[in-house]
This record gives C-alpha cells, structure tokens and sequence, in this order.
C-alpha cells in the first residue's frame, strides 16, 4: 500500500495568498463595480528592461540555428552567468568566490523551499517571526516542525520575533538552534539589520556550529548605508551562511524565472558523528539530481543585468518602486498609522489602528478602500496587528490608493 | 549542529555522466587531434523549430510591454499550455482530463526526481532495471533505499531485470512493492511495452494499492501500433498512475526547459490508519510551496508546438532522430552484434561482443573508434554487458560513427 507523506497533512488548510485570493474574489463577486487596487502580493508590475528584452531576443535567434543552439547546459547555471554575478555582487564589496559556489537557479522559492534536504531531520529550526512562509512549509513538509499549536506555532521550531518592541532586530535564541533563516531587507517587515547586529548572529553560528540560510531577495533595494548588501560582508560568514540572491526583484523576473545561490566551499555542517561535510558538495549533487538548470534563454536574458545599459535600467526599476515606497509610507504616517519598513525594501508593515487583528484590517481596507494587502499574521504569529502593503503596483495606483486611505478608510 | 542528510553520503561517488566526461576529458588530452563523435549523453542537436521560436519572441515582446508583461504565473502553468496538451496529447486517445489535473514544470528530471517527497519513508520502492539514475537516486537522498551493496543494488529497492532474456517485459515483483517507476518507451534500452503488459502493472497497482510512476518522455518516438502512448489507456490507470512528459526530446527543449506531471483526482494514497488521500492536493501543496512555475516565455513557447506547424516541425525533428535510429540499429546488427530498441525510441541497446563488460566496452570503442556511449551499467546492475547509443547526433555524424563502427572496431 503507497503511503503518503504524512507530514504535509500538518500543514494549515490554505496558503496565505490563496485565502487572499478566495476572500477578494468573494468580495468582487459581491462588488462586480469595486475598482480594487492590489498592494498585497509582492508582484512587480513594470516590464522587463530594454537591455534584458535585447539579450532574450538575442538568444532566442540562438536556439533557431543549429551552430548556436543549446541542449542541456551545466545544472549549476553558465559561467558567462556566474562570472557576471561574482564581479558585480561581489567582488566589489571585497568578497571573493569561486565559480563552483554560485549556483544559478530558477528562483528563491525553490532555492530556500530545496535547501533543506541536505540537512538532516533532526536539526532545531529557528525563523525570525514574522516570517516568508516557505521556510516553515517546507520544513513541516519534511517532517522538521512537529505539530501546529493553537497559538500559530509549530512546536518543534523556533520562532524569534522581529516587533515594534525590539525595533524589528532579532535577539539570539535562548535554545541551541542548528539552521537559522534569515531575510534582510525584510520580507514581509521591510526592516533591515546593520551590520553590528548581523555579527552576533554570524558568531553565534561559529560558536554553536550552525548554519544561516540568508535570503538576500531585496538587497537591491538598500538605500542606506552600514546595511549588508551580502551576509559574507561578515567576517567568518563564509564558514556558516548560505545566501540567496534573485533577479525577481531588482530585473522584474518574477514571470521570467532567474536567481541564484551562494554556496562557499568553507561552509560545513555535521554528521552525527562529528564528521564535517562541505554542503558545496552536497548541494551540487542536489541539484545535479533534481534540477536541470535555468532555460538557457532566460540566463542570458539575466546576463544583460549585468551590462552598462542593464545597471542603469535596473536601478531604474528600483527607483521607481522605491518612490511608490516613500509615497505609501509618508501617506500611511500622514493619517497617524504607525508604519515601519519602504526605506531600504518595498515593502510598508503597518501597525493596524486600535489594536485590530490582521484578517480584520484586511476586510477593513477592502471594504472601505477597495484595496488589497497582507495580513501580518499570515506570515506568523508575530505579525497579528500588522499589516504589509508593497511598493510594486504603478505610481498612479500608489498615489491612487494612499488617497483611498485619507478619505475612505474610517479609524 | 547543523546536521547534514546523511543518506546523501550513500551515493556512490560520481554520476554516471560525470564519470563519462572525467574519461573523454582524459582521452581528449591525452589524444588532442581525435575526432570524438558522441552518440552518449541523451541530448538533442537540432535547432528549435520555426513555429516556437516565433512564438518565443512574441513572449519577449510581451514582456517588453506594461500592458503584457508577466509577473508570477500560476505555479502549475498557464491553461493557454495546459488546454493544449488536453486537447493535443489526451482526448484524442478518449482520456479526459481537467485543467487542475495538469501540472506545468521546468523538466521531467525534476519532477521524476521531486515526485518522491509527497510519499512516506516507509514506502518499498520497485524499479525496472536498467533505470533512469534520476528514480533510484532521489530515493536514496530521502532515506527509502537502505544501503548500496556490492551487487550494485540498495538493499531496500526492489530491483526489477529487463534484459534479452525476458525481451526487456519486466515482470511482476514476487515481493509486494508500493510505487512503481515505469519508463516506456525505455530510457536506456529504448524497448517498449505492449497493452497486454502495462495492463498487468495496473491491475496489479489496484490490487496492492500501489502507484505507478511512469514516465512518458519519449512518447513522440513511438512508431507501432499497440504500443501505449499514455498509461491512461489502459483501464483503471487514473486510479494509480502519474504521468510524465516532456517537451525536450519531442520539440528539442533540452535546454529550454518545459514538461508537464499529470496526477488524475482520482490517484490515491494512503495514511498509516488507510485514509485515501488524493496525490493531486499533495503535489500541488509541494510544487505551489516549493516551485514558482515556468517562465512565461518558455510556456509560450511550449504553446506552440500545439499548433497545425508546430506539430508538423516537432514530427519532423523526431523523425530526424528516428532516421539516425535506424542508421545505427541497421549497421551494428550488420558486423553481428546484437542490438535493441531504436524502433519506438531513440536509445540504441547494444550487448557488448564477448561478454566484456560495459565499461570496457567504453574504452574500447572511445580508444578505437574515438565514439563515446554510455555503459549499461551506469543504469543499474542488469545494464551490466550493455551499452547504449543514442540517435540525437547528425545525420552527419551517425554515418560517420557507424563507419568506425565497421572499420575501426577491433570486435
């Protein structure tokens, strides 16, 4: 008799965006006149840039002529990729990495949802909280998070909370911890950490022999300074991190599929027996196994991030959603909302007025505003009486929507 | 301390086609003016057709727009792609099948590979043998296959032989197995099976409560009639069958990346306590959790196979292929060995002269006729004595290989 997986019959009933989607397409149903604006899913909405569509059409004329055409390619990505990615993400911040440990893929999801399977089963799970929810998922489909308890928890992982109390800076555990998530900018919470704080948990990891899975999607929208831009700015980090990095957000690829995962030779985790085993090798047989590389169209459509032309074109993505950031951010203060994040991430975190739940503030702002965001509670417990809006819809939307709030919404 | 999966240090060392490349690379320095013909890696070599590569450069443009562009996508693809595969590769066989019972990915190597996850550890898992690496390995990496011993099998996988003896028909396994891995037509014996025979496996599936994992990649090659096309056709199938398919070796997508995973409501496993539960809701938990869909663009690509040109140039590449087939089936029977498969598929099974064994047989025919293939054993124990060549070379190429073949193989 084929058994199941029993573990993911753990897993709560519904994804948070698929109950986002139920509770608007309801409410459309129920207003077929509402014109709703979108603020909840962190989608982007402008096209790919001229440098990106030039490359792809490019490459494509490539797969159209038997000389240029390409069947399989390495697993781990092209070098023409990786190369780019260690010159501009890297070297130029002093970090130096070889070409074997970026490891190209078809985004962060699957990379930070994959990772874990090279670990063993019985390692302590410790998310920041509120948290991007594949990391718990995927930990609860693989049999690492024990049983959800009423209070939103799985028991077996740890949960640190990133609050207004601690200025949304995670405090090390006081439970020995193996793998730690990190995600600085912050999804869902916008914050960012400094670097004097990064290395308490760069150290902690030396200390007890655990590993930070670092999901950098955002680093492209760093303004400030003393922010990392990459975990392995941290001296040793190269010892006891894995980080993730994407075109998603910086390029526009999140229908087009590209990113990309660092993994330093340096880095070791255990076996039961103390042995120490490079997890370089581990996730290259993982991938080698299990994945079969990134379109080789769409990598050469990433490569024109790296051009003169793609730099400009990108940062000029960034700039644009970044305007929406300070418009919703500044707009969202201006009524008296307590509102972090938007300065260096796209997305706003707002504490809901009056103590009101997430879901509730949801139903608010749809209702009153006809418009969509998160509810801070589908990303953990410690997001109840948050609430996220994102910076990617268009500037007319924006500014449309923070109108919405100062004349619609009833506080 | 962070822990490492320890099942991955139960992987043999190096992959088959790893260890392949390591031999050539060798050769190749040690003789640089050889002319090495490679009939090994199953590759394609052709050019994409003209219908898809129009249609990818519409995607392009669409991308290139901010009327069309695309953010995320559904994760289980676009139904522009999925109503086409219904319309094309199933109804026209009396299968039917919903949209939501199609599910779009990057590779039937990642989905053979990933399937896995959404069973229990406890399952005993059967496959044919030679085998795709792909189904063995994954079950090792998540700890179903027990230790590798020195007959070359894992001691908890049940290892089904398909060799001349019994006409590559794998019989049905006298111990009760739970799934299944079936691949017709074969990957690497390039056999097929009849209705008569795949219907044996389903009724034995219904009457364990096992599931059949099978793997269509090559379908497009199949010539003869009564040979099946989907494991649908035979009755009751959509009770305990998973289907693969796969654009990369009917429209050349090798490297660019699209293939489909259908998993009928109807497909059930089981909980411990003998709950049903439906495979569908479980794989699209895991690929909505840990996979974030094909690129647009590579779908719209996809699309176009399904169109009155694309069908005709996707039959034209695969007959390319098949002309090659025959070319190389003909000339090695010509100098007396005894060869199978390239009929229904583009996988040549040779047995190697004289009982030598099949990585002799590697060196022999990369030493004397500078070819490389692929060594039946790299497939499983029972591959031991065989050796596989593939038709995905040129025309060109073919000829000139199965001229060595006559002149040069010292046999």
């Amino acid at each position: 008799m084929a058994l199941v997986n029993e573990n993911y019959l753990k897993l709560p009933g519904s994804y948070l965006f698929a109950e986002i989607g139920r509770r608007v397409a309801k409410f459309k149903n129920d207003n077929p006149d509402a014109d709703i604006i979108r603020l909840g899913i962190g989608d982007v909405t402008r096209a790919l840039p001229p440098a990106i569509i030039e490359s792809l059409h490019k490459a494509v004329d490539e797969m159209a002529d038997l000389q240029t055409f390409k069947g399989y390619g390495p697993e781990q990505g092209y070098d023409f990729l990786i190369q780019k990615v260690i010159e501009y993400d890297y070297t130029p911040r002093g970090i130096k990495l070889d070409n074997d440990e970026v490891f190209i893929s078809d985004g962060s999801k699957c990379d930070t949802g994959n990772i874990q399977e090279i670990f063993g089963l019985d390692n302590m799970i410790a998310v920041t909280d509120p948290v991007y929810p594949v990391y718990v998922d995927t930990n609860v489909m693989a049999g690492r998070a024990g049983v959800l308890g009423s209070d939103g928890k799985f028991d077996k992982i740890t949960y640190i909370p990133c609050t207004a109390e601690n200025k949304f800076i995670p405090e090390l555990p006081k439970n020995k911890v193996d793998i730690i998530y990190l995600c600085f900018p912050n999804n869902p919470t916008g914050m960012t950490i400094p670097k004097c704080e990064l290395k308490k948990w760069v150290d902690y990891a030396k200390a007890n022999k655990a590993i930070i899975l670092y999901d950098g999607a955002y680093e492209a929208y760093i303004q400030e300074s003393d922010i990392p831009h990459s975990i392995y700015e941290i001296e040793g980090a190269k010892e006891v991190a894995i980080e993730f990095r994407s075109f998603s957000k910086n390029a526009g690829f999140t229908g087009t599929r590209c990113a990309y995962t660092v993994v330093p030779k340096e880095v070791m985790a255990y076996t039961k027996d103390g042995e120490a085993i490079q997890l370089n090798k581990l996730w290259n047989r993982r991938q080698t196994t299990k994945f079969n590389g990134v379109p080789y169209i769409i990598q050469k459509g990433a490569a024109a991030v790296y051009t003169e032309e793609g730099q400009k074109q990108i940062k000029a993505l960034v700039d644009y959603y970044m305007t929406n950031a300070a418009i919703i951010r500044e707009g969202i203060k201006s009524i008296g909302l307590e509102v972090f994040g938007g300065v260096n991430a796209p997305y706003i975190w707002l504490k809901t007025p009056n103590g009101m739940d997430s879901w509730s503030f949801f139903d608010k702002l749809l209702t009153e505003a006809n418009i969509v965001g998160t509810p801070g509670v589908g990303f953990g417990p410690s997001g109840q009486g948050y609430f996220r809006l994102t910076a990617f819809g268009s500037k007319e939307n924006t500014e449309k929507a923070i109108e919405r709030f100062k004349t619609r919404l009833k506080i």
